[in-house]
């Protein structure tokens, strides 16, 4: 039976209530799926993106989706990230890994975030 | 008449790119309000929020509303911001400055990542 991973891909911060969002999102997703769901970060946080695969490949996975939790595109995105994926690529080759878009280029979290923005300044 | 402004506070990167889900948010938010939407940066790109500030007092707003478009409350919301929130309302003592709890932190925001992330999958 196949089984398809998501591991939600963030920056990592020195304080560790920065990762609440993505802890609250991971459970969120847990609620819509019985397959896993996992967090990794770029840097300062643990586990890192090779862990993270290690593990959702240990576990019986035989696809993996990384969505970047990131607004903007750049440079941790566009050039940092896929160099980890090309190396988790090679370290599991029978695994398929995908990487999607960053979050923040979807329309459908934008709107999000502006009705967000509309609500704090109640107009 | 009031003029309640917003400010859509990002970390900024390298990379121009990175900026164009900001802008596109403002966008959308100028579609909902004649008040103004404007950008500023912790770092790495232009305008900062002192300038950005200055430039709706200056445009006649008497509340300015900033929202840090953050995933994470780490260390750049809980202690860059306020210093520089302090610097802006020290430089305009007229204006009202609310500053918005980091967007991340909103369920509808967290919904909506939640279903993209769903939508990668195709499940």
């Amino acid at each position: 039976m196949s089984k398809h991973g998501i591991i939600l891909f963030g920056h990592g911060a020195r304080d560790p209530r920065w990762a609440e969002p993505f802890e609250r999102l991971a459970t969120k997703l847990r609620a819509t799926r019985s397959d896993p769901v996992s967090l990794a970060f770029l840097e300062l946080m643990m586990p890192d993106l090779p862990t993270a695969v290690a593990a959702l490949a240990l576990d019986g996975c035989d696809t993996v989706t990384v969505v970047p939790v990131f607004f903007g595109q750049g440079g941790h995105v566009r050039r940092d990230l896929p160099l980890v994926i090309d190396q988790c690529r090679s370290a599991h080759p029978y695994l398929t890994i995908h990487c999607a878009t960053a979050v923040g280029e979807d329309d459908g979290v934008l709107d999000a975030v502006a009705d967000y923005c509309v609500r704090q300044v109640g107009s």
